[in-house]
């Protein structure tokens, strides 16, 4: 289940300049704009000629005074961009880094937004990555912005001390250039992508495939522009699309232009795209929350406070859909004409919808019902007892009971629950209804009737990382492991690896009571694309009734929907997949007297330790 | 540096026996026999018709009444072999599990040595995988012994929930099914090999590669024995000199035979093998400590103690090394007749090992000396004026100074000192010889003249545990990391991936003093088999002066010299290597003003982080 907030997006946009002989002015410019960062060259444009000596005095033609200390926070800072840091002759290289060194070191000191630099197109950056890690280690509060370009033809030059095979083919994949640099920062929160967008761009997949990665900056030339018929600057309908998803992202779009180019119409044809952006089905639910981890609810154990129920009760597709499917088994359950009263059951009522949902679907099919709202929940009975004296006509029989436990002699033709988590029976919605069950008359009728998991493989380097500093406030057990938990995330920079595949289903009723609800399936993804694993996205489809679903999972996806996120299923470690390659997943829901959890483990293309065995990290509390 | 034991290996010998109707029986044979443990089924063969039940009361037949407690510390018990715990047909797969939890619990409650199963020869084994993770979780104190064919020339059968595509080839390399089985279970310290050895042996690579895993069990099958003419079982050479190599990994052999075959022959030819083992020079100096990691000497800052001294200056080897390039470089600076008398200063001389190897140098080239002992420990000093007085006729001046302070108006012709750690320059023998190069004439000699520090990839799953679960005694750093930390080892159970390669080279006296010694070089590596990366060993070899050297490199090792173990320098999480694929490895040599250290990454066949960054978890202290 999730949360949601009304908050409107605002946009972030910046200039890239080439070069800054006057950086009070420049600042003006900026105001005058009325935008937000400046992207800078560090070293003044005039200490370029010597720039080679470690004497850089000069630097002081951009000394703190100039600016105000906040203003130095909307800057981003150009590292000089012909050091040499992995040249194969040493004293070259080792004076650049000391340049590197210093130049980071006053960034630093300026306390500006971020540092930029470029990615070597040669593939040769192993010193280069060993700097950046020693500035990671030696000045807390920097953040690194790599600049990448999306696409790159020919190859780069390559006098380092790598070997020339790096890079043999004619193109550049640049993604795995910035992977591997990535990787080799140990994917530091605090390395940063700036894509630098181009005219032509590669196919779906692998731009789909940049975002996930974590884009903080996207550099827009002027030159990916075309010119419309009135003269104004417009990009290609491919392009509008991709840029729409890098705001989603939160990105800062810099324009990159020629000096003294009038930039203004650039800006506000990006603002007016972003203005009329309608975000697609699975982002338009809701902002705010993007890519934080949240623990998912569990209400067996605990009650679900007003807020949560307000919040859940204003989704405007999920209670539709009810509606739909209980007036639709009404109808189905009674011979048109007939005044047979039918007995509904809304097991977990909480403060009732489903009851309205009930009592609506009643006067749509003109089927009488007697409605039983039954609720564990202390607090919640007062609003069902409230909502029954004033809005029910005191028709409703409102019981406090725990609908496992319950006892009904009389039976009901319909059992009507909403007890799914993100990922289908994660709030253990099989337990409960297989107890209430017994309430269920033999050919009674379940909304829902079933439900099936799915998952997806993802790519998601800033979803691992927050999976890695995630701090539960629940009391840390004795071997948790972030990675051997389930999360509720409002997924966005991400990329789903292959489309999902359905894991687990669960009918109600069902006829073999005495089984458990242990399951244990294996899915195969097929790789398109080398990228990297960093675990799973996990959805539900649920049938309420026949044709009537309701469903998280991306192709079946219920336009409108907000009361679940996604569930995030972490790995320990990310996995490199290759093209071609399979991915086999395994995965497990098991159980016993008091809670059930999941495991999983991954076979190909390389084995990976079995996470939670025994529920040792995280599982679902029964009781 | 290394410590050394005599202690004298014990073999440990088990049989393995296919049926126990009589368990007492069985042990009361293995006692008169005089070997340590057998290998029994758990479940009496009698109970096998109807196994498949969970009513397994017929285990009481093993009752832990029969045994005394310490007897079965002697026994491992084999899980039964008919049950399929990845069978698709899910209730066949999770009455099995119940059955195998069942054993493993029973196993647990006797206390055995350890508990063997078969790994599935499809390859079909995640759900097993599950149950040992489980079964490790819940009890503490378990160990299992997989076993596994060390070659099988048919595919398994596949009945299982996997696809049977895992296994297309003729052949199983069953390597790869325990390398992905151990994955699957986090290598974990209790999931142990129990190896069992073929009739045909593959080849040489593939046979060093087990070297690489954990294996604490041999099954030799007395099919695998030829008879000699007297009618006695004998090993092919092939056979005798790999199972030599398991007797060094102190693994435990059990012999399996038919029933009611007389083994001890086996046993006995076994015995004789082992007695006669000249191990080979890698492994003869020492034994003890075997794969235990230790912190290197820091020499500069930690005095050292009395016993250090006398266990090194046991080594048979190199101070006759010192003894020849000292005897060669006297030679060559005088004239043959000559009565020049030569100055040779030992510098760090700790209680005179190389001071009575410059007087024994003099005697055999006739040249005349005045040799100078410079030593900083005061403790050491003692022994020092000791000897002089008692064996050196107080010929030698002892001076107790630092070599990097101290000030010689005289400047000797010889400077002679030993300050190797394993990895060549890692106590930091450059440093200190760079401090004391102003003792030395301009044509004077340096012994030694030069050293370079070497790296090989290794594979072993023991170090890299041994590694993780490390506790120094030194304070524990805000961010140290155990992989970011050099050891020293006496390395048995390891797998060496590639031959060494050269990678710093030092060398003294030098003209560029006013340079430091930092270095940064790449180093790649061409795997030849599929392969598990845990880390690198380093070694050094160094030219004491002229042809005369001293070297732990494997291909030059000095044979009989102790005194160093290799380094052990490891890597944060192992790297799945594939045959044809390149391993390219990037190493620097960094300093400040009070430390230096190493830094390391790879950069294939992907990117690691770089570790060590800054010194954040380890240096070497220069005061």
């Amino acid at each position: 289940m999730a949360m949601t907030t009304t908050s409107k997006k605002q946009i972030k946009f910046g200039f890239d300049f080439t070069s800054v002989p006057d950086l009070v002015a420049c600042i003006q410019q900026l105001n005058n704009w009325g935008y937000s960062y400046a992207c800078i060259p560090l070293v003044h444009a005039k200490l370029k000629p010597d720039a080679t000596t470690l004497d850089r005095s000069a630097l002081v033609s951009r000394a703190d005074v100039i600016l105000q200390a906040e203003t130095w926070n909307r800057v981003v800072v150009k590292l000089s961009e012909h050091l040499n840091l992995d040249l194969a002759d040493s004293s070259t290289r080792d004076r650049d880094a000391e340049l590197f060194r210093q130049e980071v070191s006053y960034a630093s000191y300026l306390n500006v937004f971020a540092i930029m630099f470029q990615l070597p197109l040669n593939g040769c950056m192993p010193n280069l990555a060993r700097l950046v890690n020693v500035a990671l280690h030696e000045n807390m509060f920097i953040n690194f912005y790599v600049r990448v370009p999306m696409t790159c033809g020919g190859k780069g030059d390559n006098n380092g001390i790598c070997d020339s095979d790096d890079n043999s083919s004619g193109t550049t994949d640049t993604w795995k250039l910035w992977s591997a640099f990535s990787a080799a920062c140990d994917y530091h929160r605090s390395v940063c992508l700036a894509l630098e967008l181009s005219f032509d761009l590669p196919d779906q997949q692998e731009l789909d495939r940049w975002l996930g990665e974590p884009i903080k900056a996207v550099i827009a030339p002027t030159s990916i522009f075309l010119t419309n018929k009135a003269g104004f600057p417009v990009l290609s309908r491919p392009h509008q699309m991709f840029i729409n998803k890098l705001f989603d992202l939160d990105a800062c779009i810099f324009i990159s232009g020629e000096p003294n180019q009038n930039v203004k119409p650039y800006f506000e044809y990006l603002s007016f795209i972003h203005d009329n952006n309608k975000s697609d089905k699975l982002y338009s639910y809701s902002y705010g929350y993007e890519d934080l981890l949240q623990v998912p609810l569990q209400p067996l154990i605990n009650d679900l406070d007003n807020n949560v129920y307000a919040v859940f009760e204003q989704d405007p597709i999920k209670y539709q859909q009810y509606e739909k499917a209980i007036t639709k088994a009404l109808t189905d359950k009674v011979k048109s004409g007939s005044t047979e009263v039918l007995t509904v059951c809304v097991v977990g009522a909480g403060r009732g919808p489903l009851v309205n949902a009930s009592l609506n679907a009643s006067d749509k099919s003109k089927v009488a019902v007697k409605v039983y709202a039954i609720e564990k929940n202390e607090n919640a009975l007062h609003v069902l007892n409230y909502n029954n004296e004033n809005y029910w006509h005191n028709l409703v029989t409102v019981v406090g009971a725990d609908m496992r436990t319950w006892e009904f002699e009389e039976k009901c033709d319909i059992l009507v629950s909403e007890l799914l988590g993100s990922f289908g029976d994660n709030e253990l919605s099989p337990e409960c209804l297989d107890g209430a069950q017994k309430l269920l008359k033999k050919d009674g009728v379940c909304i829902p009737s079933s439900y099936t998991s799915y998952l997806s493989p993802l790519q998601s380097q800033t979803l691992f990382n927050n999976m890695k500093m995630f701090k539960s406030n629940t009391p840390m057990e004795y071997l948790h492991e972030n990675a051997e938990q389930i999360y509720v995330v409002n997924m966005r920079n991400m990329y789903i690896i292959s489309p999902a595949q359905p894991l687990f289903t669960f009918n109600h009723p069902r006829s073999d009571l005495e089984r458990n609800n242990n399951r244990y399936t294996t899915l195969t993804f097929d790789i398109q694309q080398d990228c990297i694993l960093h675990g799973f996205a996990g959805y539900f489809n649920a049938v309420l009734y026949k044709d009537i679903n309701i469903s998280i999972e991306p192709s079946t996806f219920s336009t409108g929907m907000f009361s679940w996120y996604p569930a995030y299923i972490p790995i320990k470690s990310s996995v490199t997949l290759k093209k071609d390659e399979q991915l086999k997943v395994h995965f497990w829901r098991l159980s016993d007297a008091s809670k059930v959890w999941y495991e999983w483990s991954i076979s190909k293309p390389n084995s990976m330790p079995v996470h939670n065995p025994n529920a040792r990290s995280y599982s679902m509390q029964l009781h």
